[in-house]
This record gives structure tokens, C-alpha cells and sequence, in this order.
């Protein structure tokens, strides 16, 4: 979902002028510990990104105590986060490009971006420490232990050929959703809101994450070069099985050399067509629907407000994306 | 510096029998997310090693009111942050053994070993979050910042084959020397000590951290292949350029045929026997000694006690050592 700036005002309705600022503290990190360190933090920076974390971190501060100070902090600091992670994500997978600029493991290579990954995760926790609350840095541990152990579970499942709705849901949960969860929580807990309400903006956060990966996963079949930067079915080539491919596999004959190709991870055209000329693009896209279903009844105990309407419209904008 | 168990009791004295309680902990991280995490991390954890952190951490706690449990928990948490590094360096440097045993690089792959770092570096945070201390929170988090970005500066002085002291300093100071220093103060913190005490101890481990760093850093050249399991001169080999070679480089006429080589980062075996020919590695030895004396000095306002014996041997023990 690359979101021109223009754009963000109308989908970040009341912290839309607050969102800029997390890009702002984000290059203030970039100090003066040596030349390398700011050099590549820059660049990291630079890159932009939709902020859609930060975002939800400031809105789901502003269905409580709106303390602008503390809550721009741990936006920061979940973005650092974000960026560690997409830091060793490019790492691993070897890539050269991230948002059209060159990934840091392809200008610098991968022992710099282990390292500036490794910085930010301690960044991050240096960022929550100034809140002055256990309660918070629990939290954002919790959550970082919670996505990596996700990503572990997708490399187990890349290497086993695993083709099973429970292991994908698992590890989507992971990967994503505990840091969407951990964003609408932790902007709860700053903004001073009852244990109920907390609960109720980290359950609207994990269904937006699991919605978001999903269609995240849809768009990597129907999406094309040009809007994606990357040739459709990229996960599937990289050994990634996702939902699309899985309710493919659970509609498939035993002796289909379909789901033969997919077991043995043959990257296979073949396999790539079959989803996309199936209905499962639509089955997954509603399975997609059902978790932004759950994550708007989270909100409905909210009184009316110019950020809620804003959370609302975030949960369809992340069904609705093509790109 | 490989210690024999048995050897552990005369070492680590009054804390002797609660270090062996930090690999347990350990150990029990190892918990049912999934399996690949808890296989990963047996293997990690059942390599052993000298555990002379969580050791610093418990002396240090000794000179206070020893609060035991909370120690071990700090203790835990800080040999977590200690395999979380050690975890992402064996990847940067593709190494095969650590310990005596395959890497988790070499026998997962480096993926594995990226994404268990990151595990570990959360989980110690975790960790440190149970201790119920804002305090101790920044300072592991500034702690790990300090590491990482002394690794980046040993990865630009790599590359720019920097010969240059202040340079030196800075990197093994934020590489090795500032987790001991964080390991005492950690200690001083939670055993209640007053702020000069903290800052006397958090002294005693700085200066102990640089002494242990330069002595490895001669071991690397006077050791044989069977006590350290790699060749003489290795970081030189590996484009590392430590005390030794940059004292000789000093002393040398510009033209020199081994300043040049030096500068060219040619791995020629002329400069490791010049290295090993001169007085420069006494010279390095001494350099350790005069921050081993340090570390001392900073101790002599203690009252005696078993604790301080241990932590007075352990910096004798450091120059002393050859293996």
C-alpha cells in the first residue's frame, strides 16, 4: 500500500499532521555515534513508508488521553521496530530493492544491515524505556519475541513444504499482526484507557494485521510488475506458501501434479496459474473481509469520533488495496 | 579463555555455585513456541561457556545486598544479549565452530541464526523488564546500542583499513568492554548500592572489559591452533587490525614494506612474523595490565570480602590468561 503524502491526510484524518513527525524523530536517531551509522540511517529513512504503524499507535491514542509527546515516542519507537525487521527481512531474502531504492544489504551488504537492524531493536527499546513504563517495554519485548519466532516458523515451514491453514495463520500472526496488536495497545495504554478499551484496540489491531497480510498475500498473485516491483506469485517462487496456494491445495485431488509441484516446491508456472485462474483469490480476499469484520466490531463500543472514523476507514482501505 | 568447570568454583568464588543456575535459566527459554526455536536454542545454550558476565553481574550484587533472584534474572538477561551477538557476528564472519561446536550458521543456516539473535536480543529484554526497573532498562538498551555500533565501526575501520589507536579503543570498548561495564552496574543497581558505588563498579567493568579484549586480541597471535581453534593471526587474516599490528605500524618507516602491506590489507604472512618478532605484543600486554590495574583501583574503596577477592583474582586472571 504505497500511499502518495498527499493521500495520508484523508486516511489519517486527525493525526494526519502528527504522523510526519515520527519521520522527523526517525532522522533525529541518525546522530553521531560515527559516519557509517548515520550514513545508513539516513538512507533507511529516507525511504519513506506509509507509517500505517505509527498511525495506529497516534489514533488509538486519540480515543483516549491524547498525549502527543509520549505517544510520538512509542510511534517511533514500533517504527524502528518495523524497520529492523524489514532491515533482516532484506537480509535474508537477499534483496536488492525496498520502496524502488536499493536495500541496505545490496549498497552496504549484509553484515551492515545485521548490525543497523541490531541498533534499532535496541533503539526501540530505548525509545519505550523513556516512557517510564514496565507495563510498555513488556509489551514491545513480548512482541518482538512474537515476530521473530513468526518468521522462524515461516523459514520451518518454507523448508517443510508445510500446507496447512493452522502453521500459515500462525505465522501471519507473527509476522505482522502482533505488531499491529502491540501498536493500537500500547497507544491505548499511554492515552490512559480501561483495561476493557486496551483489550478492545489491541483485538481491532491483530484483525487489521491478519487482514493486511492476507490481502497482502492476495495482491502478491494479482498485483503486476509495475504496482508490486516484483513478478506475481514472488512468494510462492521464493518457497513462501500462502493462503491462496493452501485453499488450492485443500480443493485439489491427491494425484494433481498441481499440488505434487507445490509439495515439492517445484517453482513451477504452472502452479502460479492455477490460483490465479481459481476462485481461491476471492475465497482468501473474504477471508480477508472476515478479520476487517472483526477488527470494526472491536470499535463499536467507541462513542462516535473524528479517529475512530479513521480506524473504520484504515480497515477498508486494507481490503480495498491494489498495490 | 575456556575454564573447566571444576575450575569455575576457585574463580567465581562466593557466586560460584548460583552461576551454573543462569544456564539453567537458559535453558528453560528454550519453551514450546515452536520446535525449530526450542532445537536452536538447546543447541545454543548447551555449548556452554565461561558465563563471565552473569558472573560479573552476581559479584557485583555480592558487594550489595545480594537480592538472588533478581541477579539471576539480570544475569540471564545479559548472557542472552551476549548469544544474541555472538549469534549475528558468527553469521557476518561465516564461521564454522564457536566453542568447539558447529554454529548455528553453519549447521541451520545464516537465516536461522539472524532471526534467533533477534529472539534472544527481545527475550533479554523481556527479561530485564521483570526486574520492574525503567534504570535497567535504558541501560541494556543503551548497552546494546553501544555493541552494535561498535561493530559497525570494526566493520568501517575494516574496510578503510584504519590503523589508528583512538579508533581501536572506540570499537572495543563498545564491542566488549561496555557489556561488562552494564554487567557490574546492572549488579551494583539491583543489590541497592549507592551511585558512587554503582559508578565505581560500573568502572571496574569497563576497564576489565578493555584489559580482556587486548589480551584476547594478543592471544590471536601467540596462540597455537589447538588452544584457540584457529590459525595465528587470524583477525589479521580476517582484515581485523588490533593493538599489536597497530603499535608495529607506528614504529615503522613510511616505506616500510609491511606498513604497506598493512595499509593494503594484503594477508601477508611477513606481517603476522613481525608481529610476532617484535616487542609489540609485550608492549600490547602491558597496555591490558594498566587497564586491569584500573579496574582495581576502582575497587579499593570496598570493604574486603570474599566478592571482591573473586573480582580482584578475575582481573588478574584476564592479563594472565593463555588460552
Amino acid at each position: 500500500m504505497v500511499i502518495p503524502v498527499t493521500e495520508i491526510a484523508s486516511i489519517y484524518g486527525p493525526v494526519a499532521d502528527d504522523v510526519p513527525a515520527v519521520g522527523e524523530q526517525l532522522r533525529r536517531l541518525s546522530h553521531n555515534r560515527h559516519p557509517l551509522l548515520g550514513e545508513t540511517l539516513a538512507h533507511v529513512f529516507d525511504t519513506g513508508g506509509k507509517r500505517i504503524r505509527p498511525a495506529l499507535v497516534l489514533l488509538s491514542g486519540r480515543l483516549g488521553v491524547y498525549r502527543r509527546d509520549e505517544l510520538l515516542t512509542l510511534a517511533t519507537s514500533v517504527e524502528a521496530v518495523h524497520t529492523a525487521t524489514l532491515l533482516h527481512d532484506d537480509t535474508i531474502d537477499a534483496a536488492i530493492t525496498r520502496r524502488g531504492l536499493a536495500t541496505v544489504s545490496a549498497l552496504w551488504d549484509s553484515k551492515v544491515a545485521i548490525l543497523l537492524g541490531d541498533f534499532l531493536f535496541a533503539q526501540s527499546a530505548e525509545l519505550a524505556a523513556r516512557l517510564n513504563s514496565v507495563r510498555i517495554m513488556t509489551l514491545l519485548s513480548e512482541t518482538v519475541m512474537d515476530m521473530s519466532s513468526g518468521e522462524l516458523r515461516q523459514y520451518s515451514s518454507t523448508r517443510d513444504r508445510t500446507i496447512d491453514q493452522g502453521d500459515y495463520f500462525a505465522r501471519i500472526r507473527g509476522k505482522t499482526a502482533s505488531l499491529f496488536a502491540m501498536c493500537c495497545e500500547g497507544g491505548a495504554i499511554v492515552s490512559s484507557q480501561t483495561d476493557e478499551e486496551v483489550r478492545r484496540l489491541r483485538d481491532y489491531g491483530m484483525n487489521l494485521g491478519l487482514a493486511f497480510q492476507i490481502a497482502d498475500d492476495v495482491l502478491d498473485f494479482t498485483g503486476d510488475d509495475e504496482t508490486l516491483g516484483k513478478p506475481a506469485g514472488n512468494d510462492l517462487r521464493q518457497g513462501t506458501i500462502t493462503l491462496p496456494a493452501i485453499l488450492l491445495a485443500e480443493q485439489l485431488p491427491p494425484e494433481s501434479p498441481i499440488l505434487q509441484y507445490l509439495h515439492a516446491g517445484i517453482e513451477h508456472g504452472e502452479v502460479i496459474r492455477a490460483v490465479e485462474q481459481s476462485e481461491v483469490l476471492e475465497t482468501a480476499l473474504q477471508s480477508a473481509r472476515t478479520y476487517a469484520q472483526r477488527a470494526l466490531d472491536a470499535l463499536c463500543h467507541f462513542p462516535d469520533s473524528e479517529a475512530k472514523d479513521a480506524l473504520v476507514h484504515l480497515a477498508d482501505t486494507v481490503i480495498a488495496r491494489r498495490t
